[in-house]
Formats: structure tokens, C-alpha cells, sequence
């Protein structure tokens, strides 16, 4: 056996355990070593119980190989917002605490018939809301934020703890984690995948997302979740020659330091140099400050107002201020501000369509720069302003690992396509991610 | 005792358990009497265990007078598809025949904390979906359908076998019972109440309904809810001398039939006889057949390929073939088509907000007569047609009862305002159905 199978990506998992050259539980053993190892570095997991997940692996090892699902196999870390059956739903909220209600959420339930394993539960921020950051340590300097609100999921995927995991997205929940730990982080479509059994905080912007260490792993799940493009894309890699990237810098662009100003230019110049046709794109004023930027925080306002009216009726004490907050509508949005941000917001999405239809794929920062230091007590875990807009557009956007910070940690840019478009977002992100990958200068030491 | 608290609305119910004049399980014991004598023609229960129900009175009981919650000793019948801790959650499914997740949706929670006793799960066409009827028969004409999907809900409350009950709508699902039970429903501006815990079948549609025998009742549940609209409403009664109503009869009027076309005459006379001014609305053309009717299934059939996914991927042979069709995207719909869908209803919302921000409310019918009988296999609960605009649209929406059929039974007709105008609505609410009920012909002999 080889020492190193934690290295493992899920589709090469899958190729070996459903031909017979590994057991689940030889892979899983391998998984578990890592953890002990490093565990006390990037405290990934809410809740990870070894033996537990031995006793899944040998249940899989039992199954006739030809009744092996697509997925048999691979290790599913799983956001602590999201239910699982067997293992305990914290949210990261006293309320919560120890809290095992014995379903899966729909999103695990399609895991599970495709032959995954559910491996533990990952470290979030109080039921995937707050700035607060968690117990979870970047894996790749352990004195600096993995990201959140998906802080346990990024970690554990950027630190080969779990084959891939699930985020959630409400703000930049899923991206950020994936550019701060060097992964693939997509969140699709919204509504693409059924949102069951997540702890919904924004019905309007959550959304599940996806880790993985590589782009063949996330078409193995978007098959499985079934995100169908109407038009399929062709199965050949996409070529980069005269393929046409929109670059979108954003109304927040002035927020962007070092690490993303350099990652923006390199990577131009890396998809220029495959002859890639590259511009920038201004979006609409609509998309910016006076727009976007006040109508994003009014949905939440509003939507924020019943999403913890129950924890708040029970355990108001228990709750962190800032959702205390949104139940009190403490900022005073009014509703008539919160269905002008819906309505407003409506209008944009077709628009968004439009103008990243005319490219291969948009491109736009993941980040502001690479994960910023810990620092007590608020463990901020990073910006979220380069993701909002994005999220509540709707549309699929993936996070592409490979470029450097200034102090040597891991940083990302992202690809759009239209909504409904994932398939083909995909296949971009595989030309894209290569030729990024190998000249983004960033090489996980890990 | 009286022998007929089983009539109590939830406002007298309150008023004689937080004033010591009523305990809450002679109030339960009337209510497991009427359960016991009329169970066999109603069927309204899908889980129901008066040992329970019994316990949880005698809980509520030995709460002290002065920490009473606003619905102490309410007892709520529970739509199927919604999780409560103590009772399994079947969904009218054999996938999760006896499954009890132990665990309370958002809704049941916060009814929980208000001092509500959750009394038992109600009868709904699978999963709230399929049009295909449960055992649930109408109270007022066993023969006939009590609607659907809260087939139990509806008939429970206008049966008097529970104080008020919750249900869901998707498309008419919450209205239609409503009209057909001869009682009130409202269905609130969507996720104005959080939707967690409740079955996702469209999560652009799908929202928690209200059944009451009373407008005070929904008014207390509306402060439980905190359905509150930037203005709140004057807390006199409306008066109608003035008030000014749009009826709108919509694209669909030409399935009305006899039933609906005399109430919408006769609540026409009985508002202008209080002085209320009267006029017929016609709608853009988008809200007509080419425009709304093609968008609105449009969204469904898009919504339900991901919504029952995780059943489909499990236990597809259980599954009603409307469901597999969905997943299966049978109706060929594109992913395009589902985001014109999307884009277009978007631009309706403010639009109807506009229209009806002009009126008092606006009055539309509930369905498209009395109930039908029921007819076997199918126990078809009857057209939602006049339902549908009106869900996507997000609009607060309440029946009104007081109508007569020609066989005899129960139908209302609708009020409509602006979306978060929730309290408004219950005002207009209050007011015209003082009026309707008492003018409009129907007396229920239960």
C-alpha cells in the first residue's frame, strides 16, 4: 500500500477502488493518519469520528464491484451546516451543541447513492453567517484564516484530510475558502443542486458548493448532481487559442492588494500567451456601488429577518449580535428596500448573461489576496466583497488555484459563465486551471 | 366542561387557557372526541396518537399562568411534509413510510415557543405535489375533495378536529382547501415565514400556508410569525364605505364556473352595498396565457429536476411518475426557457405590486367552483388554476369563505395586496369577511 494514498484525487480513488486495486478502507486508514498527523495544525473538523468511518469503508469494500456507484469510495468531507445521519449538525452555535438529527440533507443523500463516503463534519462560522472565524487554520501557514464561512471544508480539502467537501455560499462562503487553502471551489447555478436540509440563512443567495483538488473531479459531481447545460459541451479539452476571457474587475476592484493585482496580470499574460484573446469589461453602472452594492446587504437584511426568527423565539441569548441583529432588523431596511434589491437584482441576471455569453468565460478576482493573519479574538476570515455579487447573480463561478501571495500562500481567480452554463464552465476551468496551475507560480508544499 | 370546545377559535382558546379558565387538556379531550366521531368520514389524519397529544396538553398545563407563550394550548394540525420532532414525517410516500426525523421545521418551532401544541400530521398528495388525491375527505360532503395539496389541513380546521393548521403552496395548495373547507387561508408573501424543514418542491413557489376559522386568529399567528409591513396597519376596523377593490378575474376566468361566477357577483353587491367601490381589473397581456402561462410551469418543471434528485437517485421505482417526469425533464423544458421564466415573472412582481397598490385589495377567485366530487382512482383535489400567477408572484394572498355552491358547499373568493403587506391584508381581511360571511349564503351545519 502505498504511504501517500491521501493524495489521492476522487477520480483516481474511484478508478482504483472500483477495479480492485484498492479497498475503501485502506484508503480511508491512509485518510486517518493524515488527520493525526495534522490535525492539530489546521483543526478542519467539527466532528470526525475514525471509527465510524472505518465501519462505512468496510461496508463499501462489501458491495460487488458491479454494483459500485461513480463515486464509490470518496472521502465527502461535509459542512457542520449541512444534516447528515449519522454524525452530529452544530451549525457552530451553542444551540446546537451535540445535536444529531438522524437525516441526510438531499445534496449527501445523492452522495451517498453514488457510492461516497461521508467522512466528517467541517469546521463553519455560526450557522454560516458570521465574520467570526472558527478553530480551522489555514493548511498551508497555520497562522493564517482558511476562509469562511466554509473554513472546515476548504482546509481539510487544501491539507488532503477528505477526498472533497461541501461548502455552502451565501456571501463568498465557498470561493474564499477555495482561493485561501489552493483548491477548485465551485458553487453552481443557484438552485441547481436542492438546498434540503441546509441550514438556509438566504434563500435568495445560498448556495451548495463543491471542493475538489482537481477539475475531473468536480465533472465526476456535476454528473452526479445531474447540472445539465442545455447544450453539452464537447467532451475534447477546450482549446485556449482565440478562445476570448472578459476581464471584470468590479466595482470593488480598489479593495484588491498585491497578491490579486499580480495574480490578475499574470494571469493574463498566461492565457495570452496560449493565444487566448483577452479583454477587460465595465460592467453597467448597475453592477456597482450605488447598485449592487446597496441592494445585496438589503436582501439579506430582509431575508435575515425570518431566517433565525425560530432560534431566536427559543434561544435568543445563544445567537451570535449579528444575527440578533438581522431578526431585529437593526439596520432599519425597510421591505419596500428589500423587494426593490429582488426586483432590481432580477433585472441584472439576464443582463450578466448576456455579456458573459459573448466570452468563453468571465474572469474575476477570488480574492483580495491570499489569507490574511489570524488574529484574535475575531479570527476574521477574510473578504467576501469580491464574491456577493456573483452569488446572488446566480450564476456558476469557480475558483482556479495556482497564483502566489506575497508571502508564499495560495491564491485564486475565479470564471463565470451563465446561469445554467456549469458543464461548460468546467471545461473552460480545465484549460484554464492547467495553464494557470503551471505558470501561476504557486506549488503547494504540501 | 362545555361539550363543544372543539369550536374554539385560537383567540378564545388563548384568552380561557391564559386566564385559567380552561385547561388545556379538557380543551384536547374535546377535540380527540370530535377526532373519534368524525375520523371516519373526514380521514384528515395522517398521524395521529391521542396519548401524545394528551401528554403535550398536560405539559402545557404545568406551565406557570405568568410564562404562558401568545398561542397556549393552540392545537395545530401539521401538514405532512413538514418536519415535527415527535411525529414521523411521511410525505404521503412509501420512501418514508414511518419515518420520524426528530427534529421541528423552522415554523413548527417557533409555534412550539409561542406555547402551540403540535396535535397531529395532516393528509397531502405526495411529497405536496401530485394532483392525485389522499384518503382526506371534505367535511362538508364526504363525497367531495377537501382540495389538495393540504388535503388534511384544510378539512381539520373546517372540520373543527384541531384550532388551526399549517399547510403549503406551491401552486394553489394552501387556497384551494381553503375555499373548499369553507375556512380561512392565507398564504404570505413568500419566505416571509422561513421555509426550513418544509419538503422544497419549488423554490421559487413553495410557501407555508395559514388555516384558521378566524381573521384574529391569523392576525395572532401573523405576531408569532412577525409578519410585520413597513407601515403598520391601523388597529381599527377598515372601513369599507370607500374602500376601493379590483376584482380581477385573470386569464383563466372562463373556467369558472357556476359556483364562482355567483360569488363573484354576489361579492361584488355585498361590497358596494357597504359602500366599497368596485371595479373589474385587467391585466397586461403578460400575465395572460402567453406570458404567465407558459413561465409558470416553465419554473416548475426546471425546479423539479433538482428538487427530488436525492429520491429519484435512492428510490426511483417509489416514486409517482409525475416526479420521475420531473427529474427526468420529460416536458423537454430548456434550462433557457426555465430563465426567461425566471427574468419575466421577475419584472411582473413590482408590476402587480403597482396595480395592486391602487386598491383596498384585490379580489380573485379561489377556484374555479366548489369542490368536485371525488372520483376514483385519481380523488382529483380539484383545478388550481386561479392559484398559480399569484404564488410565483409572491404576493400575500388570503381566502375568504361565506360562499354558497350549487351542490350546497363551502368556496370563497381571494383577496390580494401588495407583497409584504401582510397586516393590510389581514385588515381588508377582517372587514370583508364580516361581510361575505354573513351575506354570502353559505352556513356550515358542522
Amino acid at each position: 500500500m502505498k504511504t501517500d494514498l491521501y493524495r489521492l484525487t476522487a477520480s483516481e480513488v474511484v478508478a482504483l477502488t472500483t477495479s480492485g486495486q484498492l479497498t475503501v478502507e485502506d484508503y480511508v486508514k491512509s485518510l486517518i493518519s493524515r488527520i493525526e498527523e495534522r490535525d492539530s495544525a489546521v483543526k478542519a473538523w467539527a466532528f470526525f469520528d475514525p471509527e465510524l468511518v472505518l465501519k462505512s469503508a468496510r461496508e463499501l469494500d462489501a458491495i460487488p464491484f458491479e454494483k459500485r456507484g461513480p463515486l464509490h469510495g470518496v472521502c465527502v468531507g461535509v459542512k457542520d451546516v449541512i444534516y447528515t445521519k449519522d454524525m452530529p449538525t452544530q451549525h457552530n452555535s451553542p444551540i446546537y451543541k451535540d445535536s444529531l438529527v438522524p437525516v441526510d440533507a438531499a445534496c449527501v443523500k445523492i452522495l451517498r447513492s453514488a457510492g461516497a463516503l461521508i467522512f466528517g463534519k467541517t469546521q463553519t462560522t455560526e450557522f454560516a453567517t458570521c465574520q467570526k472565524g472558527t478553530a480551522a487554520q489555514n493548511p498551508h501557514d497555520s497562522k493564517r484564516t482558511p476562509g469562511g464561512s466554509s473554513s472546515g471544508s476548504g482546509a481539510a480539502v487544501g491539507d488532503l484530510q477528505c477526498t472533497i467537501s461541501l461548502g455552502t455560499q451565501t456571501g463568498g462562503s465557498t470561493i474564499r475558502p477555495g482561493s485561501f487553502n489552493g483548491i477548485f471551489a465551485l458553487k453552481p447555478t443557484w438552485n441547481a443542486i436542492n438546498r434540503e436540509g441546509l441550514k438556509i440563512y438566504s434563500i435568495m443567495c445560498d448556495t451548495l458548493g463543491l471542493y475538489t483538488r482537481s477539475v475531473e473531479d468536480l465533472e465526476m459531481l456535476a454528473s452526479v448532481f445531474a447540472l445539465e447545460d442545455d447544450v453539452t459541451p464537447e467532451p475534447t479539452p477546450l482549446p485556449l487559442k482565440g478562445a476570448k476571457f472578459g476581464f471584470v474587475k468590479t466595482a470593488v476592484w480598489p479593495k484588491a492588494t498585491q497578491g490579486t493585482q499580480d495574480a490578475w496580470a499574470l494571469g493574463k499574460k498566461l492565457l495570452e500567451a496560449e493565444g487566448a484573446i483577452v479583454e477587460e469589461v465595465e460592467l453597467p453602472a448597475e453592477f456597482g456601488v450605488d447598485g449592487m452594492g446597496k441592494w445585496y446587504p438589503a436582501v439579506l437584511a430582509g431575508e435575515g429577518r425570518s431566517a433565525f426568527l425560530s432560534e431566536y423565539a427559543g434561544s435568543k441569548d445563544l445567537l451570535d449580535p449579528l444575527i440578533v441583529s438581522h431578526v431585529e432588523n437593526s439596520t432599519g431596511v425597510t421591505r419596500a428596500q428589500q423587494l426593490e434589491a429582488y426586483d432590481e437584482i432580477a433585472k441584472l441576471r439576464p443582463i450578466i448573461d448576456s455579456i458573459a455569453s459573448k466570452y468563453t468565460a468571465l474572469v474575476t478576482p477570488s480574492t483580495t489576496d491570499e489569507a490574511p493573519l489570524l488574529e484574535e479574538p475575531l479570527r476574521f476570515t477574510g473578504d467576501a466583497s469580491f464574491n456577493l455579487m456573483w452569488t446572488i447573480l446566480h450564476t456558476p463561478i469557480i475558483n482556479i488555484p495556482g497564483f502566489k501571495g506575497p508571502n508564499g500562500c495560495p491564491l485564486g481567480l475565479s470564471l463565470v459563465t451563465p446561469r445554467y452554463h456549469d458543464q461548460e464552465l468546467l471545461r473552460v476551468a480545465k484549460s484554464v486551471g492547467k495553464v494557470w496551475g503551471e505558470g501561476g507560480g504557486w506549488v503547494s508544499a504540501l
